[in-house]
Order: structure tokens, then C-alpha cells, then sequence
């Protein structure tokens, strides 16, 4: 029986040679359009067909970033990636490659090697088509670590910064707010057991009541071929939204120079976690007004002159409640 | 007073937010000649003049990789970027830039990750002056953890791959033999305590003693320029000697269907320890017969037609005692 995530191959890494375990993990993987030589020399070579590459990078690691009572390796792998992705869509990029090193415990089992790799290679194949893992590393470490490096083709197109929103442009949004942050929620709620302790079956269970939250944070779908869609449109700015809107449309703001006012209507029900949730990785970007909207965005609100000022319908949110600079992490200050 | 590697400032990262920590590691790091855009945004945007890009990735782990009582901030830094920029340059690239990923525990003060940048930057500026880091991560982890991916301009040359050598080649190396590996077997014994536990003291008075054994373990100088010059002299195969002369040799000599036959009297005094070493990160390659080599790459022996075949002075090594294909990893077999 062929090993699938599903059956986890019950061989450790200890058991096998890094040879082996490579011959084992490479069928798995997708190639790239953009290959020129692949894994197996000490380097890969990608093209750059108009003579520049986007790249990012993001690592992952068992315990402060998932726990594997509640992510398969599936999950693992697909999210890895498709964060990945999200940063290079939102540069209006299109994903062309990934580089992937993993660490691991000896004592990991093969299968769970394997089903990582399944993950990256769902995910290329679902959200970035062409997109494929050209190389890696693998090496011990006490926790599963992963680290992607991505990378992307402007196809002759310039990247579109957060820095380039002016007053009157329309902030809009591809994808959800909030909904992973409450799959996050409900696991950390929902899916441990008396001790705290993070449980597989809870998980399980969870994810069967609650399928569109719990997906969305252990394995995202983020919309990343919006990307580049956004920036054929002519979109002035645009970002992944990671750390939660206010966070993040503070970063755009900031960088810009400019302000933003949401429209309350147009974010939901619970104001809070739309505004609040972290990793979303909906792309946020703004557009010259009185464009025609791509496809998956929905207008969100306007971009306005008074620089660093996030507002909902004009004014500042809550009682003194709700201060969008809260959380903003030091690069904006 | 500003921190350096030698005094670290004592705030932690716990102390600070990411914006904070990347505002103190920013200014320290080198830029890159062929940064478009550099960090703040979503992704960095390269230049890759010739339409094409070369790219490795490599983790580096606290416990199985290092011991921070053996190595300082600065040899990290310095190892992580040295041994990524080997491998673009065995592919004879020129390097251009890296990303760079770190993972370190909450309690670590600043002024560590600010060494590690130091470090970066000063093996960037000696090793491959005008690659700089465009880009990185940072997250928390209970192991420090650096990943590092680096990137390579071919100049319009073709990559120098593992599969070309050709019977009659002269096999040539740039680099030593041994050292790393002699460094680190004096550090495992005379750099631990009675229970075998790495000491600083210990470390710090062996480096003093053996500083060449120990630097090449710790913060090794592998000779970069030396890919592009062997690709311009017409190397024929090179890689970067990173598991041992023997090991490697054999990987070269297997992708390429050739053998090789080392000449014993170039490869010094201690052969086990020359053919045994890692972490050596010198250049093995390969050219025409009759080439005028470039400076630094010194003959070692001749490409033969017996493939797979790993020889000294024509004969197998020992009496039944080294065998070429013993811890040669699967990808080989």
C-alpha cells in the first residue's frame, strides 16, 4: 500500500538515509513552469523572464505557530505554502517556485514528511497552477520546522507597494475577515482537553461542526491568483492582510501617507473580528476611484488625506474603545 | 555606548515588539546591488540581469547544527550566510543577495540577534561584496533557528552542474581539507565540561590555541569568488565539498558517469581526515585536460572512465578499510 497522508508511513527520519527520504518526498512535490534545474545539484535555476523575481520569505514552527493534535501534515504543508503565496500575490506577482527547508525530530515518521509535501503541492496546484518546490533542505531539530522562501514574476508589470494609496482611491478586499481568528478561537476553546492540552479528536470533531472556520485557519485559501488581477486593474496599493485589518490598514495607511474610512456596513455583523482577526490573508489594496472592481474584491471603503487615521463612517471607532494604533507593531510608529 | 557582538544589549525580544527588533536589525544589514525593493513590504524585488536566477536554502539549528556556548552571534550570522553563498557559488554564480528567517526563544536579548546581523553582513561584505539581504522573518521558537536562502546572478554563463565532468578532467579544489572537522573534534573534546556539556571558557581558550581549526568550524571563509572563476575557465563540473571529500567526490562522480582517481600525496599528510572532513565548503571541479587552472584551485587527481569509481593513486584506499560508497547518502545509490 502506498504511503498517503492519510496512512502515514510508519518509518522514522532516523530510519533513512537523507537520500532516501528526499528519492521519497521529490515524486510528491510539483515542478515549476519557471524550473531550469530543479532540486538534486547545490543549487536550483529559475527563469526571470522580465529580468526580476519577487521573493519572501515565513517560517513555521510546532508549537508558538501550530500544534499537531490539531494540523495534519496536509495542513502543514498547504499552509506553509499558501501564506507564502499570499505575500507574493500581493506584490500583483504571480507565484512561480517555492524553496522549502524542513526540520525535524529523528523520531518523525516518514509519512508525516510525506504528507507535508502532499500539502505544498495541493496547495501550488489549486491556488498558483504552474507554481512548484525547486529545492530544499532537511535537517533535526527538537520542533517541526518549516521554512518557505517564495517567489514570483511581475510579468513586465511593477510591483504594487503598500505606499501607493492616494485620497479618493477605494480600499477594497479578496477574501474573508475574521474567520480564521475564530477557528483559532474555537480549537483553543473547543479542542483541548481539562489540562489545556491541545486534543486530535476534539479537533476533529470541531472541524466537522465548524468546517469554514477551522479551514481557514489550518489550512487557508487565500486568493492569490487576486493578485495579480488586482494589479492589472491598476491598484494604487495592496497588501496581505496577516495581522488582522486595523493592523494592517494602519501598515497601508502609514506607508501611503494617507488615511482610511471603512464603512461599517461593509465589514460585518461582529465589527471586532473583522477588524481584529489575524490571519486572514485577504488581499487589502486600493484603487483609483471609479474602477471597475476585479472579480473576488468588494469595496471596503475609501482612502482619505488625514494621514495614519483609520476611521469607520467617519469617525474614530467605540468610546475610546478601539484604538487602531493598539497592536500596530514598531515599524509604524 | 551602541551594542555590538561583544557586549549585547540585554533587552529581549520579549521586550520589544517585531517593528522595534527590525528597526535595530535593518540599519546593521548590507544592501544588495540588485535589490529593487528591499524590505518593508510584502516581498523584496531582485534584479536578475540575464533572465535567470540561481537559489539554495539551508537551516541552521541550535543544538544539532551549533552551541551557543561554542559559537557568538557573529559566527552564526557569519556560517549561515558563508555556507549558502557556497553553494551559489558552486553552481558558479556570482551571489546578489539573501533572505534571512530567524526563530529564537523570547528570552533572547537583542543584542544576540543584532550579532547574528553583524555577522551577516561582515561574511556578505568579505566574501561576496555587493550581496546584501533584502528580506526575512522573524518568529519565536524554543530552539534558535536561522534560515537562510541565497541568490545567485549567472552573468550569462551556463550553471556549472555535478554532471559534467568527462574522462581526463583534471579534478581540482579550492578550499582545505579537514579543518572544519578537526575543529570540531577539538571542540568536542577540549570545549566541554566534566558531564560534556560545551563550555564558553573552554571554547574561547581553544580558539586561541587552534584558531584556524576552530574559525573554519565556526565561522569558515569559503573561497566564493573561485564558482565564477572556475565557470570562466571552463569547469566542466563543481560542487561545494560540504560532507566530506569522499562523499562529495562520489556525488560528483556518480551524476557525471565517471570516475575519479585522487593523487594520495595531494591530499596531505592526514588522508582519512581529508577524505573524511565536513563542512570543509571548499569548491570541487572539474576541466578540460591541459587547462592553466584558476588561482586558488589546486589539482587533487584525474577524471577516469570507471564510473562511480573512487581511486587513490589508482587504487582503492586501504586494505579493505575505506570504503567510497560507506555514508554516501541514497540519492546516490
Amino acid at each position: 500500500m502506498l504511503p498517503t497522508s492519510e496512512t502515514p508511513a510508519r518509518e522514522t527520519l532516523a530510519d533513512l538515509s537523507e537520500g532516501e527520504v528526499l528519492a521519497r518526498i521529490f515524486p510528491r512535490l510539483p515542478g515549476a513552469a519557471a524550473q531550469l534545474l530543479g532540486p538534486g545539484d547545490d543549487a536550483a535555476v529559475l527563469s526571470a523572464p522580465d529580468g526580476r523575481y519577487v521573493v519572501t520569505t515565513d517560517m513555521m514552527i510546532q508549537g508558538p505557530d501550530f500544534r499537531l493534535a490539531w494540523s495534519s501534515p496536509h495542513d502543514l504543508g498547504w499552509k506553509a505554502a499558501a501564506t507564502n503565496l499570499s505575500d507574493v500575490a500581493a506584490m500583483g506577482a504571480r507565484p512561480t517556485a517555492l524553496v522549502v527547508a524542513i526540520a525535524a525530530p529523528p523520531s518523525t515518521p516518514i509519512g508525516v514528511i510525506e504528507g507535508i509535501a502532499d500539502g505544498l503541492r495541493d496547495c501550488c496546484e489549486a491556488l498558483a497552477p504552474g507554481c512548484g518546490v525547486v529545492g530544499g533542505d532537511l535537517s533535526a531539530s527538537d520542533a517541526l520546522t518549516l521554512a518557505v522562501t517564495a517567489f514570483g514574476d511581475l510579468e513586465g508589470r511593477g510591483p504594487v507597494l503598500r505606499s501607493g494609496a492616494r485620497p479618493g482611491d477605494v480600499v477594497a478586499l479578496a477574501g474573508r475577515l475574521g474567520e480564521a481568528a475564530q477557528g483559532l478561537e474555537l480549537l483553543f476553546r473547543l479542542a483541548v482537553d481539562a489540562d489545556g492540552v491541545p486534543d486530535a479528536e476534539l479537533a476533529a470533531a470541531l472541524r466537522a461542526q465548524h468546517p469554514e472556520e477551522v479551514a481557514a485557519q489550518l489550512a487557508p485559501v487565500p486568493p492569490i491568483d487576486r493578485g495579480p488581477a488586482a494589479a492589472l486593474a491598476g491598484a494604487t496599493a495592496m497588501l496581505d492582510v496577516s495581522d488582522g485589518l486595523a493592523i494592517d490598514a494602519g501598515r497601508l495607511a502609514r506607508a501611503s501617507g494617507v488615511g482610511i474610512d471603512f464603512d461599517r456596513a461593509a465589514l460585518g455583523e461582529n465589527i471586532e473580528r473583522a477588524l481584529g482577526g489575524g490571519e486572514d490573508h485577504g488581499l487589502l489594496a486600493t484603487f483609483p476611484a471609479g474602477t471597475d472592481l476585479p472579480d473576488g474584491f468588494r469595496a471596503l471603503g475609501t482612502v482619505t488625506d488625514a494621514a495614519g487615521t483609520i476611521l469607520l463612517d467617519g469617525r474614530p471607532h467605540g468610546q475610546g474603545g478601539w484604538d487602531p494604533y493598539r497592536g500596530w507593531d514598531g515599524s509604524v510608529r
